[in-house]
């Protein structure tokens, strides 16, 4: 065997531009089968669409066709009247991997890595040999910039093949066409169903689908608020690694320790910062640039022995309860399933990074029973439609016992089956992706015990559903036996005794003795009905022609004695608040609060409000608590725990 | 709300280093939880060495220890025999993301990326904050090189803390040492039974394992001989990205179309380059620098048009039936489960990158009935752990119908449940990988489907041989029942009658009307026995202290006439044969065969061979063929189809 040495081993070794490694591992970033392809090209297009738009303060309409030409070529246009891309960033943006605006920055955006757009570019030019057409508006009086180029992948730089302007009637935006090789048969159905998704958790866009054939799908806005703003954080000391510590020390402004912990940390004040300093033996005029690896082992290791507040949730943009709602409604097609329990879980952290779980669960109606439940995907407010074997959301579900919960699962483990969708969201300022693909979620091991926390809530609040509607049957039936048949006895026995027939009513409470709550909910249209109260902040908008929720609730006193007490309905956020009779004593964004007048024995009071800035169907039955009374007397509504 | 323009956004806008990238989203390379990271780091390591021992024709020993401080901080050490790496080249290999040897070249390696070792030096330096220490030998007479480094991860470029020469007793070789958080205790099993799975498909490999306790495991070698050396190809036209025909026609140094095709390409020669020029309608003489878009599609489509040639195996090292056995007879724990069932396609291309499916199945015995089968995944001769919902393998082994071979699947859908484990080999020059992680294989079509025609293929033969043991178990107890009971009943007419005895072969003959053939396989331990013929090629080699394995057949006509036909044995490829009896007519490395003599009604033939090379229980039992006989006639072998 010829001898082969280190000095000729060396002589193959070189330098691989990025753009090289992903052009021939295309599969890593989602252009791994055709099908596929186009989702992913569809998927950056739109993302990038919708992050500049919401940066940038604008509803964003998003404009996405698809040309199909023969044999497999399709064209993919992605347009918005987002703020433009500046002439001299356009080949950076979308001809280089690994060049952008998201990435250093810590908050919550669908687009993180740099990649995105320009893996599309790169893969159109792979497959088809085409060049990319951007235009791009930044300001009403200046013509559009129209710039082609492609990559050049052993350089990982834009080649601008041409650029000239154009008139475009927009006042800003940016339009994005590109030429790719990919099924456009089989992947239809995945791009509106991913297009329909993404409309239903982002109702502030308006998203124009035209297919190759001319037919325009039109998902229209149903909010005219943009989301909260994630705002820019510094990184929280929670799982902020050692190495990172160290790196962040060596390049702060900061002079002392305890000023580089305050400015270059998120949650860190005074108080946080010196407990920290402390535990760790240091001094807090130490400069940190001056300090050697032990010093930071223990004042990262002090990080997890102070208590230090949980990250504000500014950085993040979650769903909402609302929105997951509507997402399983739309997925189930019914206005009111069996049931819909939503849960939402406080913000927590890994490696520095804020993240918030969100889950829903739908149960019953017309499911198919037999089947794997279906698992809904999200994270930053994008569908995940790929890799679901591949997703921590996924391991999470398949770990938790569902057979308690009502579904089938042989042995406990593995997806379950049953009647059932189930849907997670992931909000973070960093999403661990499996992969630049950015289609699963890695198993990070915080995320995964928050989603299964979240669905043993939600599994809870099934559970304690069933048991409330079980015991409300229970009682509706004796209510009912004796609300029919007493009446009937009474009467003959009165008849046959001849004897005036008797007053039930104090023999009716005496037999139920319970507070009996039931509500009903009908759902108005009108037509620009403006607004009386609007406490759930912002500036009053006038409603456009929408629906109005009506709730009320029937407060019925079937005890021996006079009942006074509280009553609270929870209502969503998003909601604002119209009439309400009787007059309530407090109204906050999550609940309206009445100090009832006292109720006399087989007496009753109607409770009634509106809501607005909902959708039909959205709220569908009432939440109800009570406080100062004895909740064991109590059908229909919980004892009220806190705010 | 403010106006934000272009011009605000483009200033965050800045390039990402790729070592920034991946020390943000380590998750991506295979360390998002810390009982991964351990796992992870090990593999690149001993991936790295076994490598480097390959391409060097060094049979690797590889040393694999792990030390296990207070506070989850290991020290992972993996050092080698290979040929070490000179010094110049050591801060670019361990110190740079992107940067190696064997991202350009077209040939099977585990590493492929220039990413591996270099991403285990920035987990350690991320968690610990700790450098790497790196300890390189090149030759016999020159002291080691010992580096210390870490990584400007802003740069993307090693940062050498120190540099320094040590005595070290090898010839040559390297050792990493590199310290990580990492959870030992969880990923303890996980290193062990990689590092098992290493050793026992890559049997020319030794490997000692230390772990923290001192305990060592020694993995042994079981061959001396090198496998097949991968060669480096040229990419098959197959399959090859429009895109990258038009780079390579702009970098070529051909100056005319035919030789650009000739010496660019694999597999064109001549005829096949002619026909597809012709069919493109180009001519031969062309410069492929001056060829246009629209030219570079016609050849595109007309390489789909022209019959060329499989790629040469030559550039894929695949496993083998043997390892492949090895490998499940290792998992059930037994020498002889019920049945072993191997498979293996012919190699295939995907995008131009060749590729090869072999697969395996092991059904009965002690495996565990109710529960889900275990699946076995390798991709070039790496035992993948993780991410199996996420990885081809498991996506078409989901969606094989299982129910019709013996196994549970409840609407034949998912993995199947019953005592089975199945096993899957991917060789390629460019496994797919969905990360850098290198964990799960992406789902790329061609690869899918070789991998679900290798299962029908395998399962096909378990039916084959159901259907035969359960023939010829019918004919056994035909066969006992004659044997046993004529004898008993003729001695007792022939008693009761007071008759003489009657000779009964006669009669069985004409009763059971079979050849029947039967084989027992037995094991004989030799030391340093030198074999006598070596028909399989290569140099012989003494046998080292070993085993043999010997098989008995046993040929008996149970027909009236005489029957002269035929015999073939099928062998392993890697066995060497020892003494054969009668004298085979012909050996090939694939099977022996005898032109036996005739035999009589009710006499028999005993055929007798030796192999060597084998492991007890590589070779359980015989795979008999016959030619020139009706197969109808004979019981344990089948009608021989061809070469």
């Amino acid at each position: 065997m010829t001898k082969i040495t280190a000095h000729d081993l060396a002589k193959k070794q070189k330098e691989i531009s990025v753009a090289e490694f992903f052009e021939r591992n295309k599969h890593i970033l989602g252009f791994g089968n055709q099908t596929r392809a186009l989702i992913t090209s569809v998927k950056e297009g739109v993302d990038n669409s919708l992050d500049a738009c919401e940066e940038a303060n604008i509803l964003p309409d998003v404009y996405v066709e698809i040309k199909n030409h023969e044999d497999g070529e399709c064209k993919v246009i992605v347009e918005d009247n987002g703020p433009g891309v500046v002439k001299k960033q356009i080949p950076h943006i979308f001809g280089r991997l690994l060049y952008g605006s998201r990435f250093h920055a810590i908050r919550q955006s669908r687009g993180q890595q740099g990649i995105g757009i320009s893996a599309v570019v790169l893969y159109g030019q792979l497959t088809t040999g085409k060049h990319t057409k951007i235009t791009s508006k930044i300001e009403e009086n200046t013509p559009a910039v129209v710039t082609e180029l492609a990559i050049d992948t052993n350089k990982n730089r834009a080649e601008v093949i041409g650029t000239g302007t154009a008139h475009w009637d927009k006042t800003c935006g940016t339009r994005v066409e590109i030429s790719i090789m990919a099924d456009y048969k089989r992947g239809k159905r995945f791009v509106y169903d991913y297009l329909q998704s993404t409309s239903i958790v982002n109702p502030h866009a308006q998203i124009i689908y035209k297919e190759p054939d001319g037919i325009e799908h039109f998902f229209e806005r149903t909010s005219e608020v943009l989301p909260k703003k994630s705002v820019e954080i510094k990184p929280h000391p929670y799982g902020v690694e050692l190495g990172t510590l160290i790196k962040m020390a060596k390049h702060t402004k900061a002079r002392q320790l305890n000023s580089f912990l305050k400015t270059e940390f998120s949650s860190m004040g005074d108080r946080t910062t010196n407990s920290a300093i402390e535990k760790a033996g240091l001094e807090k005029t130490t400069n940190p640039k001056s300090m050697i690896r032990e010093e930071f082992l223990s004042l990262h290791k002090a990080f997890k022995k102070v208590k230090i507040m949980a990250p504000s949730t500014d950085c993040l943009s979650p769903i909402g309860e609302t929105l997951i709602k509507r997402s399983l409604k739309h997925e189930t097609k019914e206005i009111s399933p069996e049931f819909i329990i939503t849960t939402s879980r406080p913000p927590s952290v890994f490696s520095g990074q804020p993240f918030q779980i969100e889950v829903g669960l739908v149960y019953g109606g017309n499911l198919p029973k037999e089947e794997t439940v279906k698992i809904l995907r999200f994270a930053n407010r994008v569908p995940l439609l790929y890799q679901q074997g591949g997703c921590v959301t996924t391991q999470a579900i398949s770990s938790i016992d569902w057979r308690r919960y009502g579904l089938n699962q042989p042995s406990g483990k593995g997806i379950p089956s049953g009647p059932a969708i189930l849907l997670v969201h992931v909000s973070s300022t960093l999403i661990p992706f499996t992969s630049e693909s950015k289609e699963a979620i890695a198993d990070v091991p915080e995320i995964e015990n928050e989603i299964k926390l979240a669905f043993r809530g939600c599994a809870r609040k099934v559970q304690h559903h069933i048991h409330k509607e079980v015991k409300r049957a229970k009682t509706r039936e004796k209510f009912d036996l004796i609300t029919k048949i007493l009446p009937e006895i009474a009467k003959k026995s009165a008849h046959m005794l001849d004897k005036p027939v008797p007053v039930l009513d104090p023999i009716i409470t005496k037999i139920m003795d319970v507070v009996w709550i039931e509500d009903i909910v009908e759902y108005v249209k009108v037509d620009r009905e403006p607004i009386q109260t609007t406490l759930t902040g912002g500036t009053p908008e006038e409603q456009r022609e929408g629906t109005i929720t009506k709730s009320r609730i029937m407060v019925v006193n079937y005890k021996r004695n006079p009942q006074k007490f509280n009553l609270y309905a929870i209502i969503p956020e998003e909601a604002v608040v119209g009439e309400v009779s009787p007059n309530p004593s407090k109204i906050t964004s999550n609940y309206i609060k009445w100090n009832l007048d006292t109720i006399h024995p087989a007496n009753k009071i109607d409770v009634n409000f509106e809501l607005a800035g909902l959708e039909k169907g959205d709220f569908d039955e009432n939440d109800l608590y009570i406080e100062n009374i004895n909740p064991a007397y109590v059908i229909g509504a919980d004892k009220w725990e806190g705010d």
